[in-house]
This record gives structure tokens, sequence and C-alpha cells, in this order.
């Protein structure tokens, strides 16, 4: 049945990913063939140490320090390294030697990715990057070909696990922040240097592939705006709870139209904001991800999945191999990655979204006049008001007012915080939060 | 830019699904065609009547009779006839003359589905049909491509939106079965003949299309074991609410391994099912549909969505279109379909499941051990019971014993009730409902 020549496979790296990935391609070699119509033959293994001892069992021949030779007689590449160099040369030396590059790396992508798909477009080599958004989760292949025939208007997630580990652990176990991370950290959901997930670094790369692939424009990482969730307490996730709400650190991509000329941009942004309970995305538990999106056609749809683990991530990247492999049997087209529409980026201050905000204010008449009034003057307009007398003794005297509003600029709303900050009936702004969802 | 020659596509069927696709393909001209490298024209819509009045307005000189001219002039047929003839004809007319068809019609891929793809295969035509499973919702895809290098072991999946929405009143806001449906056939729901919505017909069809997909075998649709929710009481929506369960139509296709053979087999069955509100499944509502995957090395996945809809199906059309269109202009590979595995399909008997059933006893000692007796006598253990005495008037002296089973092949769970039911000591077997997910 099997007539195409075998292909061969280099795999650059061997850890979490890497040797899942391995064991996956020699365990399940047979399927395999049946299902690309050819022999995947793993060429090789490149790793910094060949004799290291390894969780996963691997026939030690495969191992080799010698990356380059083994890129440069291959048909395809799996560079499962990480990091931006060499991963990042060693994808150039594969696309330009003729080889399909498939590739987990976001990190790379986020910051390179506009040249190494140039690079791969020029040589009409494919690059293939299922894994490096949500692991598991089938999201990229949807987004680039189900709904190639629709318009997305919306991408909406949870792409960080650590993160929303962390937040579903404070929501539903009522863990403080520390204790949470510190759980998170024990059960290996959280890196021993967690600046990456907590600060939305991570999500924001992940935000960048996202946005790129939904709206065909390049979208440049720093034009990310990015608030990590290290400001969140236990406090306003209780709060959060009681109304009804869940925080959960939010990865956006928005596509946006001027409301006068009809004018578009898109927005890509990272920030903790609060969901209602009701929202498919509130069901997202432990270290879970999900993507939702909302499309002119189709509706909003959501892919929920594991968004990290070595052999979880591995599905992806052995999806992708297939792809590649059946696009060397059959001939084909493979990946388009053109940034066709190219639409201008706008900073978050343009965006319109809905705040909530809990001030510690004066327990005296006309407060509340004074407060709707700023709000009124930037034209943010009230949607809930929650107004209770302060239990705490050290602020007694004093009220919490809980605001909600109807949607508005984000630049208003921020110039709205400030002012009310600002005035003497304001003790304290305990706590300022968007909520994103219907 | 464009390089290619224009490609033409004709339409079959201009009703609900048919007329927000040419709209679509009209609108999005441009951004077809960016995507496509190609522009894609809409060289006719066949229709019955072409002087119809419809609720979308399209170039009145679009619409034909005479499908068979349509056909043989065009690249890419979408049929959105619905039923089996002509639509089956046409299918095949299309193939043979060399264009690529794109269709929603689940009815037909289910009972004629191998005939038409041996077609396409013999004449290197492809078959795209993404819009026949859960409509907008990316699921064919991903499972036939990001999922091709990973082992799917179970599909489960709420494919029925009218069924889920009945039965989503039920539980939601109380209303009886009668009730229930009287809305779903007022907000258009539910068809004037429910039938192959309520009997599970519909569901049956598209789980034999996913359990093709997903096991490489050929599963004939009157293999799907099949069960409506004709039979579902608002007294078991209410019971299974209080014991932390809903009640949901479910489509699940399984691939099952003997344990001291290891010989593979599939099941694929409907069936009304107890599944816990913790489950992603349970927050499925209204009309929404979602299927749920386990595979072997990604875990659990899950894709959510609108399950019907004119414009929403029409989503997954165009996205088929697309991948059709980019393989007539780069060439290529398109849709394997082949039924590689070929496993057998195995009876509902065969399967091992969980059972809850709800039996009224006689109000005294003994009656528990003489029910424990008969399930420990057919190998089925127990998880849960819970006695209540009757409160209802008419059954006085008598006790309500609800029972959840740990998991124990069908044929005895089936064997159990039989003799319960024939006991002396239980007066009626008032509920029997399988347990789904973990
Ligand atoms: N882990 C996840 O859950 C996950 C999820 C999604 C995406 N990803 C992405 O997948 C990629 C791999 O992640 P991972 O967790 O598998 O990484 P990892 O466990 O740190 O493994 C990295 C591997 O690359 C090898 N390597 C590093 N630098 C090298 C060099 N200069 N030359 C040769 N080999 C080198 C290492 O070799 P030695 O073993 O000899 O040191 C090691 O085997 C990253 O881009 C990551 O962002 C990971
Ligand atoms: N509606 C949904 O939500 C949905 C969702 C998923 C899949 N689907 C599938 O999509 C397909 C279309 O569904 P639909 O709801 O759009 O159907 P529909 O509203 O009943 O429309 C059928 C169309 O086909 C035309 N037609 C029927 N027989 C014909 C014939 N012999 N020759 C020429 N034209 C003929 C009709 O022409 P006239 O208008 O002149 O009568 C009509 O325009 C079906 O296979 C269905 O199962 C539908």
């Amino acid at each position: 049945m099997i007539e195409y020549r075998n292909l061969r496979v280099a795999l650059l790296g061997a850890g979490s990913v890497g040797s899942q990935t391995a064991r996956l391609l020699l365990e399940h070699a047979d399927e395999l063939a049946s299902r690309v119509g050819a022999k995947l033959e793993l060429a090789g293994i490149a790793v910094r140490n060949t004799s290291a001892k390894r969780d996963v069992e691997l026939p030690a021949e495969l191992y080799t320090t010698d990356a380059e030779a083994l890129i440069t007689s291959s048909d395809i590449v799996i560079e499962l390294m990480g990091g931006i160099e060499p991963a990042k040369s060693y994808i150039i030396q594969a696309l330009t030697s003729g080889a399909d590059v498939i590739t987990a790396n976001k990190a790379l992508l986020a910051e390179h990715g506009d040249e190494l798909f140039e690079i791969a477009d020029q040589v009409g080599a494919q690059l293939y990057y299922e894994a490096s958004v949500a692991a598991a989760i089938p999201i990229l292949r949807p987004l680039r070909e189900s709904l190639a025939g629709d318009r997305i208007n919306r991408v909406m997630g949870i792409v960080n696990g650590s993160t929303n580990y962390i937040l579903d652990r404070m929501d539903r176990f009522g863990d403080s922040a520390e204790d949470a991370a510190a759980v998170a950290l024990e059960l290996g959901f959280l890196e021993a240097d967690p600046t990456l997930d907590v600060e939305g670094y991570d999500a924001a790369q992940k935000v960048t592939i996202l946005a790129s692939l939904a709206f065909h424009t390049s979208v440049p990482v720093a034009s990310v705006h990015r608030e990590g969730i290290a400001s969140v307490t236990l406090e306003q996730v209780r709060a959060a709870r009681e109304a009804g709400y869940v925080i959960k650190l939010l990865a956006i991509a928005e596509r946006l139209a001027d409301p006068d000329t009809g004018v578009e941009s898109i927005s890509a942004r990272v920030y903790p904001a609060l969901i209602s309970r009701q929202h498919p995305l509130a069901t997202v538990h432990e270290g879970k991800n999900a993507v939702f999106v909302e499309a002119e056609a189709a509706g909003s749809l959501m892919f929920y999945g594991a968004g990290a683990g070595g052999v979880e991530t591995a599905s992806a990247v052995l999806g992708d191999l297939v792809s590649a492999a059946r696009r060397h049997v059959a001939g084909g087209p493979g990946v388009a990655q053109k940034a066709h529409a190219s639409l201008p980026i706008v900073p978050v201050g343009s965006i319109e979204t809905r705040y909530q905000f809990t001030l510690e204010v004066a327990d005296e008449p006309g407060v509340l006049a004074t407060v709707a009034t700023v709000l009124a003057s930037h034209r943010v307009s009230v949607e809930t008001v929650i107004q209770t007398a302060s239990t705490d003794t050290e602020a007694s005297g004093t009220a919490t007012l809980v605001i909600g509003t109807h949607t508005a600029r984000e630049a208003s709303l921020s110039a709205t915080v400030t002012e009310l900050a600002n005035l003497g009936v304001v003790t304290a702004v305990k706590s300022v939060l968007r909520i994103e969802g219907i």
C-alpha cells in the first residue's frame, strides 16, 4: 500500500515535548504511515547532552549534538528546543535547505514570526505551529482553514494555564495569591521563574500569534497591551464571585471599526478581567485553556482543552507532522500565512470596554452625586451601583461604592478613575477591573 | 496579485443555508479572493422554483432549474438541497465531471457516504462536508487533521440543537416535555415534524459521520444504537438536577478494547444520559452544540458553538469552499477519507457504562438486601444508594430507591433491570438512565 519513499524527520530537542513526540512517533509508526501514505523515519534527535538521563527512554543512537547535519539531511524538521537562538538559525537553515518545519516555539514566533514566514514563502517551504498556542487545542488550523470564509471579529482566550490555575484556586478554594502560587509551583503548573506567566508575557506572545492569524495582519508583540495577575487580590476575587463574576487572565484580539468612517483597526491585549459566571470561559478550571471566537457568520465558538503538558503538546506537533508529510506525498498548498489585510493596531486607550471600580468613600450626603458627576463629565454611563457601609473598623465613617459601567472608551474610563482618585470624598480606589464578555 | 483564472462555483439550493452561503460569497468576494488567490465566481443557483419570493435577495439571473448544466460547467459544486435524491445523483455527476463537492447533507452522507467517497477517490476529486455535523463548529477538520497523529478514543457530543433546547428548558425552567417542545416549535428550534430530531435519527446520522472519521472505519447508520428523548420526563430531569446531574441527548462514538485479547472494536450510539453538572457538556444550553473528544495524547478537548442556523452553517460551507478553491489554485492532497482501520462495530450490549435506576419498592425490611443480591448476581457493583420513604399518597407503604452503579457491561445492567422489575418487592421501575462522563 505504501509507495512513497520514507520521509526523514529531524527532531531538535528531547525535553517535555520533544521526548513525548519521539515516543509517539515511534510507537504509532504504522498508524502514522497509513494516515500519510509514507513511512516517517525519525532520523535523529538533537540535544545538548547526548548522555543525559531522560524520563522517556528512546534508542540511544538517535541522539546527536550535530543539529546541522541532521537538519540538512531531513525532509521535515521539528523544532522543540525553545528559546530564540539557536532555534531561529536552525529553522532558517531547515527552510532554506528545503525542509518543512514544525515548531511549538511561541516566543520565537512572537518575536520573529514575520521573518520566518517570509523566508518560508520565498523558498516554498511550510512552517507549522499549531502547538505554539493552547498546546493540544486545535485552534490555529480552525482559524486559518475552517473560518477562512468567515470574518473573525474577536478572539478571547484563556491561554496561560499557570495563571488560570492560580486564579481558579483563589476563586474556588479561597487561597490567597501567594498560597495559590505555592501550590501551582509544587504541582508543576508554575515555573521556578514565574515572571513569563504571571506578568502576562506568555499570553502576550500567544495573542500576537492569534491576532496575526485571525486578522491577516502582522501584530508585533510590542504592540500588545499587557497586564499580568500580580495585582489581583483575594478580596477582588471574592467580591467578583459575590457579584456573579470570575476573574480570568484574558488574551483578547479584536477587530474595531470606526463608527463614523468604518475604517478598521485591531487591538491585541492581555489583562485580568471580570467575566460573567454564565460565560463559557468561566468554567475553564485549573490549568486548562480555552479560546472563544466570535465570527460574523459562525457566531460564538469555543475551543477547550489542555494548554500545556509534554504529551498533550506532542499531539498538536504530530498533527502538524501528518499535514506536512501529506504535503510531501501529494504535493500541495500547505499553510498560507500572508498578512493580506495589514490592519492598523490601536493602543489600549482606543478600545471600548466596561469597568467595575470599587471606591472607599466618605459616608456623607452628596458623595454619590459628586462621583456621578465625574462619570457623566467623561461620558461614562453607569450600569450598576452598590453602596455599602464599611464594616472595616479602621475605615469607620466610610462606605464602599462598587460601580459597574456601560461600554465606554478605555481612555475615558481610565481618566475617570484618575479623577475619582483625586476627589476629596474618595478615600481609596480599592479595585479597578475591566468586564469582558456579554 | 490575483493570477489564477476565476473559479466557477455552482450552488444547489437557496434555502436557509444556501441563500446565506450565496450572500456571503457575493458580499465577501474580495476577501475570499485574497484568501484563495483566485476569484470565486458564483455561476448560478439551482432551485425548484426560480420565481419564489425569498428572504435573502440575490441577483435574479443567478437562479436556474437546470442543475445539470450548472454542475457540468463548474469547478466546485456546493450541494445544499438536502434529501437523498436528486442530491446524490447531482453530487455523483459533479464528482465524475471533475468538480470538487461541498455538502452539508448529513442524511445523504450517513446513508451513502461510503459510495460517494469511493467515487471521489476514483476520479481524484474531493468531497468536503464540515457543515454536516454541528454546523458552524469546526469539528471534522480538527478530527481529520489536527488529531491525525493522535489516537482518538472517544467522541461524545450534543449534536442536535432541537432536543438540547427541549431538555435545557425542562432543566432550567421546569417546563414539561410538551411545553418545552411547544416553545421550541414556536421559536423555530423544532421542525413541524419533530421525529428526526426527537427520536434521535438526526443525531444518529451525525454520530455515523463522526465515528467514521475518528476511527477510520465505515460505520453504517443502521449499526448505531438509537434512543430518542421521547421517554424523558420532567420528574427524571428534576431528580437528575437534585443529584447533581443534567440529562443530555448524547451521541457517542467509542473505541473499545477487549481486556484479554486487546482486539479493538467500536461502538456508536445515541441516547439520553445523565452527565455531571461539572462536565463541560453540562453548560451547553439552548440550541447550542458541543463535541467532547478524548484522545490518547491530547487528553480531553471540547468544541462548542452553534449547531444549526442558515448563516452559521454557511460559515462552515465557506470554510470548505476556501479549502477546495485553494486546492484548485495550488493543487494538492485535499481530504483523505479512507477507512483504513475498519474496526468491527459492536452492539450496545457489549459496551461498558454506568446506570442510575429508580425503583419503587415495598417499604419493608430486607428489600434492599434482595435488590443488592440481584445486582451482585449480575456482577453489577453499586456506587450509591439513596432510599426515601415515598411521599406519594397513592404509593403509601412504598419507598423509592435510587441506585447508581459502577461501570459494568450494558448487557448485565439491562438484565439486572429486567430481573429487578420482576421482583415481588419492586412495585415499579420508575426510571433507568445511563451515566456518561467522569
Ligand atoms: N512544555 C509545554 O507544556 C509546552 C507547551 C506548549 C509549547 N511548548 C514549547 O515547546 C518548546 C519545547 O518546550 P519543552 O518544555 O519541551 O522544553 P525543555 O523541556 O526545556 O526541552 C528543551 C530541549 O531542547 C534541547 N536543547 C536546548 N538548547 C539546545 C541546543 N542549543 N542544541 C541542542 N539541543 C538543545 C534540550 O537538550 P538537553 O536535554 O540536552 O538539555 C532539551 O532536550 C518550547 O518552545 C516551548 O515554549 C511547551
Ligand atoms: N438549516 C440548518 O440549520 C442546517 C444545519 C446543518 C446542515 N443543514 C443541511 O443543509 C442542507 C440544506 O438545508 P436547508 O435548511 O438550507 O434546506 P431548505 O431550507 O429546505 O432549502 C432547500 C433548497 O434546495 C432547493 N431544492 C430542493 N430540492 C430541489 C431540487 N430537486 N432541484 C433543485 N433545487 C432543489 C429548494 O428549492 P426551492 O427554494 O425552489 O424549493 C431550496 O432552495 C440539508 O442537507 C440540511 O440537512 C442544514
